[in-house]
């Protein structure tokens, strides 16, 4: 029996989802919906139904796991909880803030209906902060920092799109590397902002626009920009979509803490990714993480679930037994 | 109620673990056990008896948590499942191909006993087997590298030790810099022992020793060295005290996988520790890992369970809530 994955939602993720899936011989892509016309889309997989959101409910006894594909903003708060009424589901809803409050949402809808899910799964939130937390149990008495990148920023890119006489932008966030080896060495130095990343845009600009005061507005755009290192490169539209088409993204979790009777002894747990593709990668997290809200279920449980109450061997096909013979 | 620790064997790491309950306030040190005479031991923390092995059963009541630091080889085996029946147990048995049996002998006593154990925690076994684990289930088509150093390596040390007219020895593993960054850049090479590490050794020759020899014996030594670059250094036994007198070690696990409809995107998930004190380290994740022994027993459960079976949030003396609204 393989385990029955339904994506709810088309876009970047969705289609990761849906390739992450076949690198995962123990599941199937049951179907896909959406809110355009479903005749619009094409999907990779074939002999899969595409469907319109409004038909979820048809599928009940054919997915055994709804992945949300939608965004934290508006999406995920209404459509994750909506859901969990019928299907066990997971998402990877990301604003921080909000998290404690859509998990009690969540968690009383699949508590309820006997469903489980789990929210904010993915890379940050997911596996930074399971790194976070295992790093800190080990060495409680120590630093934790985290450096962004090399990867692209959407938020950032939106903001220089913003600019008259932009006509499209793409910034990178790029960590210091003298601030890293001086994190790595266990020196457990305090960085400012601007010590931490620098900025890197590329620019589109219109024909005869200003480049000069659109690289001053960059620079100064306050919380954006204001505070790092900022290089603005103008380049062509083809040179853009060339050079710059890619998602990647990543990132270091790193913790430098102190043991001993007189605390004489450094550490430092480094845990650190370097992705193609941000939301490929997201979902192929998300897949393992839905093996095992499939298997949680299956054991009658209920409720929602974060990665930090996952046990790791869930995450597997593989039992118990050969996990240890070949892995411990 | 804080949790309360046996120490079982007071060597390298049972000093470790006496110093890292004093750094996680929810742990006390209960007692420690020895098989030396207890008149003969002196430990660092006031107020706690030093027992005789022969005592333990008398406190049945008195220990929620008992550590044993023994060693793998013929230790273990034995006192693990003998102490299960008593109490609740963790250890970090490191002989890799016996854990399956381990698992075995501990898990019957411990369901017989209703007691919890945790088996083979530390950083490997342990965290390194944990980070192969969440890497694979994440990038299924993928090659793992495990780097080693730069640390000590006992067993190399001793076998140096062994070479006629060698007084001591110290043996430092160390990872090829370019193996690494070949590793990094996703390019999934295939490396033999050479290309991945380097043997340095500090050698105490007797006076009057044949260097020459030595040296070659060391570089020639079968499994130990030849297959490797090494060098060899003739230093005094001052030297060796004063410049290698520490336990470091640490090493790099890191995963190489690719995503995508046409497995075109290429991702790097890599987990480090650089480590100033191997014993002190991976007592630091023992006790954390006794957290969780505690928190199962308590919850009314029983067996053995290995890093792979607890979620990560039983290792942290934070609430669930606490943890969502804080670190995911």
């Amino acid at each position: 029996m393989t385990i029955r994955i339904g994506i709810y939602g088309y876009g970047n993720l969705g289609r990761g989802i849906e390739s992450a899936i076949r690198q995962n011989p123990d599941m199937t892509l049951a179907a896909v919906f959406t809110r355009r016309d479903p005749s619009t889309l094409k999907i990779s997989t074939p002999n899969v139904p595409v469907c319109h959101v409004s038909q979820a409910e048809d599928y009940a006894d054919k997915i055994d796991v709804m992945v949300l594909c939608g965004g934290s903003a508006t999406d995920l708060p209404e459509q994750t909880p909506a859901l969990a009424k019928t299907f066990c589901v997971i998402d990877s809803f990301d604003t921080h803030a909000k998290i404690p409050a859509h998990f009690a949402n969540v968690d009383a809808v699949c508590k309820q209906a006997g469903t489980v899910g789990i929210i904010s799964a993915g890379w940050y939130p997911g596996m930074f902060s399971l790194n976070r937390l295992y790093a800190g149990v080990i060495l409680p008495e120590g630093e934790d920092y985290t450096f962004w990148g090399k990867g692209v920023s959407q938020g950032h890119s939106d903001a220089i799109r913003r600019i008259a006489g932009v006509l499209d932008a793409k910034q990178y966030t790029i960590p210091v590397q003298e601030a890293l080896d001086a994190v790595r060495s266990g020196a457990a130095p305090e960085l400012t902002a601007r010590q931490k990343h620098t900025r890197e845009c590329f620019v589109v600009a219109a024909e005869g626009a200003d480049k000069a005061r659109i690289e001053q507005e960059i620079k100064q755009m306050p919380n954006y920009f204001a505070d790092y290192d900022t290089t603005v490169h103008f380049i062509s539209a083809e040179e853009l979509k060339r050079d710059h088409g890619g998602i990647p993204h990543g990132g270091f979790v790193i913790r430098s803490g102190k043991t001993g009777m007189d605390k004489q002894n450094n550490h430092v747990i480094e845990y650190s990714l370097k992705l193609d593709s941000n939301p490929e990668f997201t979902a192929s997290v998300i897949v393992a993480f839905a093996r095992a809200v499939h298997r949680l279920h299956s054991e009658g449980q209920s409720g929602c679930k974060t990665v930090f109450d996952i046990p790791p061997a869930y995450l597997s096909p593989k039992s118990g037994e050969e996990l240890r013979a070949t892995l411990l």
